[in-house]
C-alpha cells in the first residue's frame, strides 16, 4: 500500500485544468500531472489546438488509497468545477440532453506505462444523452455505436464484469443478422445490442449499468486509480523499477471523434524516424477511425507524408487530408523545437479540425539515438552534453553484436537469462572437444553444458555462442562470454541436458548433437533451427559520440583482458588500460595445466619449486603478448586468485587419466583431491591466502612479470607494471606479500641490469578490508575494488547459488536489482566511498578503481564516478558503454553541483 | 625488527640503579625496567636487602637493534657509572684482584618469558680474579667451580658456542678420573678443567676467552638484548600476545652465593599455597646451593615452613636457619601487604645473610585465585572489584569440567585442537547408532568421526566426549559439545579413521572399536587407554565471586540452548534468559527428521504444508518445554537458519533407506539432492531467504511458539517470546516476514482467546545489515549480532575451510587471535559497533545482543560492554565465566573514564 505520510506531502491543488490556450499545469510538472497531464498542459499553453480537459494530480492517487479507496470530496468539488470549464470551452454540457458533452478518462504516471492501466471513452452516454448526440452529430450510427462501445468499456473496468459476455452478445447478434463485420451492424442493431448489454450487466453484476453521467465519471476515475494496482501494472513497475508511491494521475478530457465520417481521421507519428534516426516525418494514420482501430491493426494504416509513402502502395495524409496535414507539420515543428527532441504524437482529426490528444519524447533505436543526437547537436538544437544524455548507454550492446534479423520467422524453444548480448546459430555440442573438433571441421557450433567451468575456456572459444542450463547473469559462462564478447544464453532451466545420450530437450522436442539452434543474447531467447542475424555496423555517427564521450568525462576506462587478443579488441573500442588481468585463466591453456596439477599435490617447497620453474616461461611470454599489445598503457595483473582444488579433475576417470598423464598414483591424486575440497570455495583457501602459505607461487608470478616487462622496456617501450594481490582483508597479508614482490622484482632488475618502475596493489573485496582501508593503503600504490567478491561477501549471497531466491527478491522488491549486475548503493556502494575516503586519508592521491563486473554497468558507473573513482574497468566489448556512461554521470554530476 | 621510530621515543634516563636501601626506579615502572628490575628497585626503597645493581632500560632494547646491534656509548657510560655504585655499596670492585665484584646479567621483560631468553651468572671472574675470589671466600673449590661454570655459559651464551662441547670435556675429566658426580671434581680439577676449556674456546670459535670483565660485561648486555630475537622467543611471545617492540631491559646485579656453604642456601616460595589458596607461607630451598639447583631437580628441595613441612620427611627452613626464615617471613608479610597480591619469591642465604632476588605476582591455578581473591577481600587487602580483576575468567572453564587427574601416568597419542574443556574417558565408536547402542549397554564411549554433522547429535549426547579429525575450533562439533558442556577434541590431523575397518590409526598404534581412550578437553590432547580424571566441585568461594560479578556487571547473561536440559543447565549457572535457541536442532530427533524430508522434497505449497502440519505439534512441545524450564526469563527464538540441503542423506546408501522408508522415489530423491547442492552454502539459500520463498515455514514455527506460549500464559506463567529472524540483508526482507510471523501469533491468540506481548527481532549477521542497521531498526524489536557469520563475510573466511591457513596467519601475526574465538574488533568489532549506533539512532531504546560463539569470550565480552550492548549470550558452561568477565570489562570501563 502506498505510504502517504513518508512519500509525499499533501498537495496544494487536486485539479488542474488545460485547454483553449491556457493550462494550469506545464511539462515541467510531470510529478503531478503524470507524463500525459503535463504535455497535454503544455501543448495547451503553447497555443496547439487540445480537447480541454483537467488532470488530477498523481498525489490523490495516494489519498485515494488512504481515504478507503473513496474519492475526498474537496477533488470531487474542484473536479466539478474543471468540468464546468471543459462546457464553457467546447460549448456542450455534460449530461445535457441536446448537446452532451463526452469525455474520455484516462490513466497517465510519471513513467509511460503503456497499455498497463485502465481508459474509458465515451462517458456521459445515456439513454437520453445518446439520443442527443446522435441528433447534434446528424450520425445516429455513430452515436448508438459509441454508446454500445461505452458500455462494454466501463462494464468491464468499472463494473468488474467479464467483458467477454457482451463481446458474445455481439457475435450472436451478428450471427443471428448473418453480418461478418461490426460494422454491418445499424443503429436500429446498436439499440438493441445496448438494451441486450443492460440486461446482461444487471444479471452479472446484481447492479444497474448507471444511467447518471456524474456516477459515471465518479467511478470512471476511482478505477483509474484502482488500476494502479493490478497485478499487470504492478510486474510492469518492478520491470521497469518505478517506485509504487508515484501513483497515477487522471486525465479527464472532452472527447473528439476520429469516426465521423471521410473528414474524420486519427493517427500516431514520430517527428524523426525512430528506426534508424532519419529527419523526415514519420507516422501512420486511418480514415475515419478511432486511436485504438490504428494499433489494433485490423486496418493497415496509411502512411504520414509523401516522403513515408514511397515504399508504400497507399495514399499519405498529406495528399488525402491536405489541410489538417499542413497544421500538422507545423505543429509537430513547433512541438520538436519546444521540447527539443524527436516526439511521439497523436492526433484526431474531427471533421477537417486537427486536435492534438498527445505529445511525448519518442521511443527510438541505439542507431537512431546517435543519429538523432548527431544530427541536432548540428542543428544546434542541443548541446553536446544534452546529446550524449539522449542516448542509452545498454542500447550501445546493439550495435556492438550481431542480432536476430527482425524480420525472421522463428519458433522459440526457451528462454533463459540474456548473459552475454548478440546473437549465434550453429550445431550443438555438449562438450568442449566436440566444440574444438566440429569447429576444427569447418562447423559453425553451439556449446551446450549444465554449467561451464574453466576447463571449459577451449570450447567456448570454439563455439559461436554458448547456451547453459544453470547459474545466473555473472555464472562463469555468463562472465567469461562477456568477456569475449560472444553470446551466451545462461540458466536456461527449462531445457534439461544428457551428457550421455548427447541430448536435449525441451517441452516436445529433444535435440540431439550437431542439430541446428540459434542464441539471442540479447532476450535471452533459444529458437530451433537457424534464425538469419544481422551484422553489426559502426559508422562515423558512433565514433563522433564516442569521441565526444571522452571529451566530456572524468573516469578513465580500462578493460578486463586475460589474453593479447581481448586486449587488442578492447584497446580498439578506446580502452585505456587494462584494470584487471587474470593470471589463473592462463594456467589452463593444455600445453600447462598439468604442470600446474603437479605444482599443486607437490609434498615440498622444492617439488612446488621445480613444477613452477616450469611454469615461468610459459607466464612470461604470456605478460610479453599483453604488454606489447598495449603499447605502454597501464596494466593490472592479480596474482593467482582462485583456491587451488579448481585446477584438480575431480571425476574418476579424469583422476585416472591424470595419473596416467603425469604418473602419480591415482590414490595420491585422490586424497589431494580430497584434502583440498572446501565446504565454501569462495570463502576458502585462496588469493594472498596461498602465497602466505605458500610464498613461491607469487614469487614465480612476480618474476615472469617483471622478466616480461624487462624484456619490453629493453625493447624500447615504457611500460609500468602494477601488480595486484587479491582477497586482503589486513594490512599485514599486503604487508608480507608487497616485501616478496618487491624483492623478486628487484632481483629481475639486477639480473637483467634494467631499472623500470612498477606499482604493488591489492583487490579491495571484503568488507574487512573496505573498513581498515586506512591502514592497507599505507602499504598499497593502488586500489581496485573487487565488487563482485565484496556484493558475495556484503550480502552473504553466493553469485553461484543465487538463482534459487534472487528473481524472487527482485519481484518482490527487496531488492531493487540484482545486485551482481547492478551495485547495491546502499550496502556495497557505502562500503566503497568508505574504502575510498580511507585510502585516500592515507595517501590522497591514492589511485582507486574498480574491476568488478559492474564496471561495465552504467548506473553502477554513475555511481562510481560519485565517489570519486580514477577508473572504471570492464569485459572489451562493454568499454564504448562504460565510456559513454562516465560521459553522462560527469554531465550529470557537474549539472547536481551546480543546483 | 624493531621500529624505534613509531613505538618508542628515545628514553630520559638508561640506566637505573637499585640497592642498600634506595633505587632509581620503582614498581611503576615496568614499562622501563622490566617486570624483574621494577620490583627489584621497589624492593630496595622497601629497605628489603636486595644485591646492589642496575637495570637497563627496555628502550635501549629497540636503540641497540637501531644501532645494529652495537651499546651505545652512552649507555655504556651510564652502566659505568652504575656499577661504580654497586662497588660503594658492597665493597668490592669490578675485575679487583683481591676482592672482586661479581656480577649476573639478567634479562626481564615487562612480562615474564621464564627461560625463553638469556641468562649470565658469576661474570668479571678471569684468571687473576679468580684467584682474589678464593682467597677472599677461603673457598677455592668453590671460586674454581664458579670460574669454569662462568665459562661454560659465557661461552654458549655470548660466544655462540655448542654448549655441549664443554659438558663434555667435564664428563671425560670425570671419566679419566673416575668420579660419578661433578662434586667430585676437586680444585685442582677444576683449574685443569678451565684450562681445557679456554683451549676448546679457542678450537671452536676461533676467538679467546675474554679476560677483561669489562668486554665481558659488555658481551653479556649485548647478547641479552640479542636473545629477544630467539626463535623460542619470538615463539613464546606470539603465544602469549606480547608485542616485539617491547623489547627487554637488562639487569646487572651483584652476585650472591647461596653455595658458600651449610649457612648458605637458596630457594623460592609463595606467600600463600598457589594451588588451593590457603594462607600460609609455601615454598621450598636447598642448603648449599644456587638457585639453578632448586629447579633442576637432581636434588629433592626441602620446605620452607612447618606447615609447608607438615607432609615431607624433610625439615624446613623455619627449622634449620631459623633467624633468616624469621627475617624471610618478616618480608614477605611486608611484600605482600605492599604488592597487595600473593607474591612468587627468590631468595639466597650467603653465610648467613638473607638476600631478596626477585619478587613477582605469583601464577596460582583458578582454585586458588577464587580462594585468595576471597580472603584477600575479608583481610581488607583489596577491593571486591580488585578481587574480581584478580581472577581470570577462562580459567573458571578448569573448575566447571572434570580434569585430568595432573598425577596420573599417560601416553599421548596425538594432539588436536583443545575444542571443549573438560577430559572423557570411554571406549571408541565410529557412529552414532554404535554410541547409542553401547551407551545402552552401559559402556561409556567417545565418538570419534572425521568430522559431526547435525545428524550425529544423538551419538554426541550418549557419548563421553567427541574426537574428531578435521575442523577447527568452531566446527560443528566443537560448538556443540561445548554447548552441551561435554568435552571434545577437534581437527585431530595425525590421526587417521577408517570407517569401514572401524579403526584409528596414529604413529605406530592401531585401534579398534572399543579400545578405550582418554580425551583432555582442555588441551587437546589424546591418550592411550584410561587415564585417571578429576570431578570438579564448586564450592562457596565461587558462588560468592559469581554473586559479587552479578553485583558489579552492566551486561546480562543469557545462554545458547536448544532444549531444556541446557536450558536448566545454563540457568542453574545463572543464565538470564535464552539469547540463541536454535530450531534446526530440533528437527533431526529421529522421529522428526523423515518429516522435514518429505516438507523438503515437497513438490507444491500443499504438499510442503502437509509436512509442516505434521511438524508443528513437535514444535510446539519443543516449546514448551524450554519455556517451563525458563521460568518466564526472556527466551529468543531463531527461525530455521541451515539450507535445505542439510537435513538429506548424500550417500547412496542413506538416500535408498530413506526411499523405502518415506515410500518416494530413489530417483526423486537423487535429483532433490542434487538440485539443492549449494557450492557456498554458508552463502546460500538459507535463513528468511527460504522463508521468501516457502513463506509456510516460517509460518509454521511462529505458530508453533504461539500456540506454546499460549498453553504457558495459560498456566499462569508469564512469558514474552522473542522471535528472531536470521540472514537478514535488507529491511524489506524483515518486514516482509515480520508481518507473516506476526499475523500468524495474532490468529492464535484469537483461537486461544490468550494474549501475550511477543518481540519480533533480527540477527544481525551480515556486513550490509550492519551499514543498513537504522532502516532495519525501523522493522525490530531487538538485534543479535551472530558474531560468527559476520565475521565469515566481513573476513571472506570459512570457518569450516580456514583450518589450512589460519594457523599461519596467527603464528606470523597476521591475525592477533583466532577470529572465531576472539571477536575481531577492527573489522568485525566495527561492523558490531556501526550496527548497534545506526540501530539506536532509530529506536534509542533498541535492545541489542550478541549470540556468536563470541558471547562466551571474556576479551570479545570486554569489547561488546564497550560498545554498549545489552546482553552476550553463551553456551550453559560458558555462564559463570561470562558473568566474571562482564563484571571485569564493566569495573575496567569505570576506572578508564575516570581517567
Amino acid at each position: 500500500m502506498i505510504n502517504t505520510t513518508a512519500s509525499k506531502k499533501f498537495p496544494q491543488k487536486f485539479v488542474y485544468s488545460f485547454g483553449a490556450g491556457s493550462a494550469e499545469g506545464s511539462a515541467k510538472m510531470k510529478e503531478s500531472l503524470g507524463g500525459k497531464g503535463a504535455n497535454l498542459a503544455e501543448m495547451s499553453s503553447l497555443g496547439i489546438n487540445v480537447p480541454p480537459g483537467f488532470t488530477i494530480a498523481t498525489e490523490i492517487c495516494g489519498i485515494f488509497y488512504a481515504n478507503g479507496k473513496k474519492l475526498p470530496e474537496e477533488v470531487k468539488r474542484d473536479a466539478l468545477k474543471a468540468l464546468q470549464n471543459i462546457e464553457t470551452n467546447i460549448g456542450k454540457k455534460f449530461g445535457d440532453h441536446n448537446n452532451p458533452l463526452l469525455v474520455s478518462v484516462r490513466s497517465g504516471a510519471r513513467a509511460s506505462m503503456p497499455g498497463m492501466m485502465d481508459t474509458i471513452l465515451n462517458l456521459g452516454l445515456n439513454d437520453t444523452t445518446v439520443e442527443g448526440l446522435a441528433k447534434k452529430s446528424g450520425n445516429s450510427r455513430f452515436a448508438w455505436d459509441s454508446y454500445r462501445r461505452f458500455i462494454q468499456m466501463y462494464s468491464d473496468v468499472v463494473m468488474g464484469m467479464n467483458g467477454s459476455l457482451l463481446e458474445v452478445a455481439l457475435e450472436d447478434m451478428k450471427d443471428h443478422k448473418g453480418y461478418k463485420l461490426d460494422t454491418d451492424l445499424t443503429d436500429a442493431d446498436l439499440k438493441e445490442l445496448v438494451k441486450e448489454f443492460k440486461k446482461k450487466v444487471v444479471e452479472e453484476t446484481g447492479k444497474k449499468f448507471p444511467e447518471d453521467p456524474f456516477e459515471q465519471l465518479w467511478g470512471a476515475i476511482s478505477s483509474v486509480f484502482e488500476s494502479w494496482n493490478t497485478p499487470r501494472a504492478i510486474t510492469y513497475r518492478n520491470l521497469h523499477e518505478i517506485p509504487e508511491w508515484w501513483g497515477t494521475a487522471v486525465n479527464v478530457q472532452s472527447m473528439v471523434f476520429g469516426n465521423m465520417g471521410d473528414d474524420s481521421a486519427t493517427g500516431v507519428a514520430f517527428t524523426r524516424n525512430p528506426s534508424n534516426g532519419e529527419k523526415y516525418f514519420y507516422g501512420e494514420f486511418l480514415i475515419n477511425a478511432q486511436g485504438e482501430d490504428v494499433v489494433a491493426g485490423i486496418r493497415t494504416p496509411q502512411p504520414i507524408s509523401k516522403k513515408a509513402a514511397e515504399s508504400s502502395s497507399l495514399k499519405s495524409m498529406e495528399e488525402i487530408l491536405p489541410k489538417a496535414y499542413e497544421e500538422l507539420v507545423s505543429i509537430y515543428k513547433k512541438l520538436e523545437a519546444h521540447y527539443r527532441d524527436m516526439q511521439d504524437i497523436e492526433f484526431t482529426v474531427e471533421q477537417g479540425r486537427l486536435w492534438m490528444l498527445q505529445t511525448r519524447t519518442g521511443k527510438r533505436t541505439s542507431a537512431a539515438a546517435l543519429k538523432i543526437a548527431c544530427d541536432m547537436i548540428d542543428e544546434k538544437l542541443i548541446t553536446e552534453q544534452e546529446a550524449l544524455l539522449r542516448i542509452d548507454p545498454s542500447g550501445l550492446d546493439q550495435l556492438l553484436h550481431p542480432t536476430i534479423d527482425p524480420q525472421a520467422k522463428k519458433t522459440l524453444l526457451a528462454k533463459g537469462l540474456p548473459a552475454s548480448p548478440g546473437a549465434a546459430c550453429g550445431r550443438i555440442v555438449f562438450s568442449s572437444e566436440d566444440a574444438e573438433d566440429w569447429k576444427g571441421r569447418g562447423e559453425k557450433v553451439i556449446l551446450v553444458r549444465v554449467e561451464t567451468s574453466p576447463e571449459d575456456i577451449t570450447g567456448m572459444i570454439a563455439a559461436q555462442g554458448i547456451l547453459t542450463t544453470r547459474g545466473g547473469m555473472t555464472s562463469h559462462a555468463a562472465v567469461v562470454a562477456r568477456g569475449m564478447g560472444k553470446c551466451c544464453v545462461a540458466g536456461c532451466g527449462e531445457i534439461e541436458v544428457d551428457y550421455k545420450r548427447e541430448e536435449l530437450r525441451v517441452s516436445s522436442y529433444s535435440l540431439r548433437k550437431g542439430d541446428v539452434i540459434t542464441l539471442d543474447g540479447s532476450t535471452g531467447e533459444v529458437f530451433l533451427g537457424e534464425v538469419k542475424t544481422v551484422d553489426p555496423r559502426l559508422d562515423e555517427t558512433f565514433d563522433r559520440i564516442m569521441k565526444l564521450a571522452d571529451a566530456n568525462r572524468r573516469l578513465k576506462i580500462r578493460t578486463n583482458a586475460d589474453n593479447p587478443r581481448d586486449a587488442k579488441i578492447a584497446r580498439q573500442f578506446g580502452a585505456e588500460g587494462i584494470g584487471l588481468c587474470r593470471t589463473e585463466h592462463m594456467f589452463f591453456d593444455a600445453d600447462r595445466i598439468d604442470v600446474v596439477r603437479k605444482m599443486i599435490i607437490a609434498d615440498s617447497t622444492a617439488e612446488r619449486e621445480q613444477a613452477l620453474d616450469q611454469l615461468l616461461p610459459f607466464q612470461r611470454q604470456d605478460f610479453i603478448g599483453i604488454f606489447k599489445e598495449m603499447q605502454g598503457l597501464p596494466v593490472t595483473i592479480r596474482l593467482l586468485d582462485p583456491p587451488l582444488h579448481e585446477f584438480l579433475p575431480h571425476t574418476d576417470e579424469e583422476i585416472e587419466e591424470l595419473s596416467r598423464r603425469i604418473a602419480v598414483p591415482v590414490e595420491k591424486l585422490r586424497s589431494k583431491v580430497k584434502s583440498l575440497h572446501e565446504f565454501n570455495p569462495m570463502l576458502g583457501h585462496r588469493g594472498c591466502r596461498l602465497a602466505i602459505t605458500f610464498p613461491e607461487i607469487y614469487n614465480m608470478q612476480a618474476r615472469a612479470i617483471a622478466e616480461a616487462a624487462a624484456e619490453i622496456v629493453k625493447g624500447g617501450q615504457t611500460l609500468i607494471p602494477e601488480i595486484m594481490i587479491p582477497i586482503v582483508a589486513t594490512k599485514k597479508e599486503l604487508s608480507i606479500l608487497r616485501a616478496n614482490v618487491e624483492a623478486t622484482v628487484r632481483d629481475v632488475q639486477k639480473e637483467k641490469g634494467v631499472k623500470f618502475d612498477f606499482l604493488i596493489g591489492t583487490m579491495i573485496e571484503l568488507p574487512r578490508a573496505a573498513i581498515i582501508a586506512d591502514e592497507i593503503a599505507e602499504c598499497a600504490d593502488f586500489f581496485s575494488f573487487g565488487t563482485n567478491d565484496l556484493t558475495q561477501t556484503a550480502l552473504g549471497i553466493s553469485r553461484d547459488d543465487a538463482g534459487r531466491f534472487l528473481g524472487a527478491y527482485v519481484s518482490q522488491g527487496i531488492l531493487e536489482r540484482d545486485p551482481f549486475v547492478s551495485i547495491d548503493r546502499q550496502g556495497v556502494g557505502e562500503l566503497v566511498k568508505m574504502g575510498t575516503e580511507r585510502g585516500r586519508k592515507t595517501k590522497s592521491d591514492l589511485k582507486v578503481g574498480v574491476c568488478g563486473e559492474h564496471g561495465g554497468d552504467p548506473n553502477s558507473i554513475e555511481f562510481f564516478n560519485s565517489v570519486g573513482l580514477d577508473y572504471v574497468s570492464c569485459s572489451p566489448y562493454r568499454v564504448p558503454i562504460a565510456r559513454l556512461a562516465a560521459a553522462r554521470a560527469n554531465i550529470l554530476s557537474r549539472g547536481a553541483s551546480k543546483k
